[in-house]
């Protein structure tokens, strides 16, 4: 690691720094555990009494604190933390041009110097691969796939033919992204196979988890938008489109045809059905299950998805329906000594 | 793409020619994307309009269509679609003998020609391929393995040892076939691992989604009968037996020795809870949880698992549970009014 | 398979044998497909009547049973079985110093002999892999990367740079240790990457499953405690810890900063909302949605997690909703003809 000053790094994120700017910085650590090379942060001024405690060598901070240690004030301290700790651990990217001499690479793909290959790397026929781009060992790029520039796939990462993804894109180890969508016609008793001859099209900016599976469209385009954030072992159907800047968090899955528009977030298992549309904005928490369209921005939760605010009382009554029974069985013993109707309209 | 006439596609799917037989057709399209060397379909007669707004050189339809453009009729215009589809993008398969010179294969290994084998594919001792089988790059076989004849098996998909692979099996990238199924003794406090010693069968024509994992049995056999499709990230455990011409959507998993019945259905992220039976011809919908068994056919949905109708309304009382409670505390005040019971059975 | 007798294999389990303790057994198997070189057992003595009928050379029993096949009388049938399983049906180590000439090892990478890499594996710099330990085709050993030994990695399974494995851990085709936690902080409508600079630490006799993925952490230690086992398809998320000689199925998730004691066991598809804690000696039901600390030992099942024995009152009511609707409306009638209540809360 390189060191850095502390008031190089203020002016690397727009911060006012406070205190001894000369310190010299090599990493970032929770303050916690940082030492004297190390800055940390707080994320709000609840958590300013761990700075106290702290042999970190400089804090990032929302505004000043009254401590001899060296700060950098910022309005946002996490997004500041993130910056200076990508800038001492950036994402690998390729330096050199540097093919593996066990890469596997077609005659006539093309590779915008520098581009780096690991072992084993397979590239296909008529691909292209953007300068920076590093493949990690046992990489596949089918044929005819475009990868754009200063992306990262992880080992073991497959991009089916055709599959175009642009700058900066992150795929994780044993990413699938451009499999068959799942599309058969039944005919009689046999399924007979829809082919998938659409695409996948990643934008720039978009990082996808380990062992997620991106699958082409049967037709046209499934499509993940600018600096979208997919988890591991998420799942999305053939002919989805993710807008720009969404996160879906691990072990989630999209059926086919789902439409998530711009800044959706979803927490962890989340689920929707297909075909459906959600709005700009959404916020969706985890272990949902979307069986409509989301048509305003909001909270989401619950299965199926409501407000989040109704899903908690819903919650709340679904952790209390043997209470809820028993209170509906009294009621009708009650109401059977006040009336003398019979026949209840249900054996509860 | 070789070109074809409508009138010989009209052939191939036992199908009626209307107007012009002599139209020359590349490539099957979306109607609203297709050109003119493109065949189109409309599923019903309710999207007949989109015929007339299409640049397409023929359509497939139900019944013959007021239309100038050439038509194929045929019972059913989707599975007519995938045909010609299927014939314009086979799936790969191998039709030369072509084995990449950086691929390991078992001196022992028997190798039924054609066969093509990617860059960086193992394939180990004793292992059986049948002709017109192709494995992508860094595809895995191991030890003992039985693929049969025209399979295609995408990058990185892994066959365990042992385990038998029938004609015209489809594996996506990074599928998993034959791991070891989770069985474990309980010893005091540890776990002792069971060996699991059986194996997985695929049968012929079946199709297993990217990163999907298949278990091989304790003792005995996994079994994926004749032309099921499974879905991405699907887990099928240990001794679990589908049946034929199943369909399981992506993000599901069958706990072990869960046995589906023949031409079942299931809508994604279903799961079952293992050491039961689903008859023959079940459907179950998407989001179902299966603790016991399915007896009849039909169309199931819910957690638990219930006929769908009955889910239906189900979840509809379970997306008013607020209000039900409401409506119960408001009839125990009512009633606490009328009569002079006290405890109530439970502080709702 | 090396034949060994009844007795060696008694004494080899601490058991006691009855009979013939001369008859040579070369493998297990399940009862009803034994023959007479094969060992099978009984889980309790209400599948007694299994052992008259097979072919058996040998039986496994918890006490002895008045028939003339040899026995081996333990106290645990089952773990009897798997460690005779096991020592017929070894997991497979290196017993010679083997590198396949396909493998890529760094120079600097150290390999206590004997040690067995498969074709196309690739070893980074610096990385370290104890003796006895086999990697299948394909594994990926990122920089710096230490595993321990006697450990097992099956074909692509890839360990990212950093992680430490111990001694006798199995890793399933397709697993991925070590990959980026899902962490960024949002910057306005963009999402920063929060680089993930922790590690992943495996303790000695863990299995992980096909195509399973464990995050490292963002700071600090993602880690699977001795002794642990985790299924194919589950997704442990950053800063997670799991103690020792838990289980967790397969089709699964904890969320970042999940906290499982030891000896705890989850079903399949248990899902973890994380930053909480699960008491030692807790037993999760599949299928349940952790919201909130588990703070006692005990048996838990449920979405949000219960007792079990409450969730499967819960559970029967919710079957039941629709009849509890119309029962709730019955009341609503009813009181209307006794009272003069108007504004009912709710419109159920």
């Amino acid at each position: 690691m390189t060191a850095v000053t502390v008031a190089e790094l203020a002016e690397f994120v727009d911060g006012r720094c406070v205190g001894d700017g000369s310190v010299r910085i090599e990493d970032v650590a929770d303050l916690r555990q940082a030492g004297p090379t190390d800055i940390g942060f707080v994320r709000d001024l609840r958590f300013a009494a761990l700075v106290g405690q702290s042999r970190a060598g400089a804090v990032i901070v929302e505004s000043a604190l009254d401590v001899r240690m060296p700060q950098i004030v910022v309005a946002r301290p996490d997004v500041a933390f993130a910056r200076i700790g990508l800038r001492f651990h950036p994402v690998p990217t390729a330096t050199e041009h540097d093919l593996h001499p066990t890469a596997d690479v077609a005659s006539d793909a093309q590779l915008e110097m520098p581009v780096a290959l690991g072992p084993h790397v397979s590239v296909g026929r008529s691909a292209k691969i953007g300068r920076g781009t590093l493949c990690g060992a046992g990489v596949v790029i089918g044929e005819g796939a475009r990868i754009g520039r200063d992306c990262t796939l992880f080992p073991r990462a497959v991009v089916y033919p055709g599959t175009v993804i642009g700058d900066r894109v992150i795929l994780h180890a044993g990413a699938v992204v451009g499999s068959d969508g799942f599309g058969y016609a039944r005919d009689g008793e046999r399924w007979v196979k829809i082919p998938q001859i659409g695409h996948v099209v990643i934008e720039d900016d978009v990082e996808i988890g380990a062992n997620a599976t991106i699958d082409r469209a049967t037709l046209g385009i499934t499509r993940i938008g600018r600096g979208s954030k997919i988890d591991n072992l998420v799942h999305v159907g053939h002919n989805c489109t993710i807008g720009e800047d969404c996160a879906m968090a691990g072990f989630s899955a999209l059926a086919g045809s789902t439409h998530i528009g711009d800044r959706v977030s979803m927490g962890g298992h989340v689920v929707s059905a297909g075909h459906l549309k959600v709005a700009n904005d959404a916020r969706i928490g985890g272990n949902s299950v979307l069986y409509g369209d989301v048509r305003e921005p909001g909270e989401y939760l619950g299965y199926p998805l409501q407000p989040k605010s109704r899903w908690a009382r819903t919650l709340h009554v679904l952790g209390r329906l043997p209470e809820l029974l028993a209170e509906v069985r009294q009621l009708r013993q009650s109401r059977g000594s006040n009336s003398r109707d019979d026949h209840p309209a249900a054996d509860v």
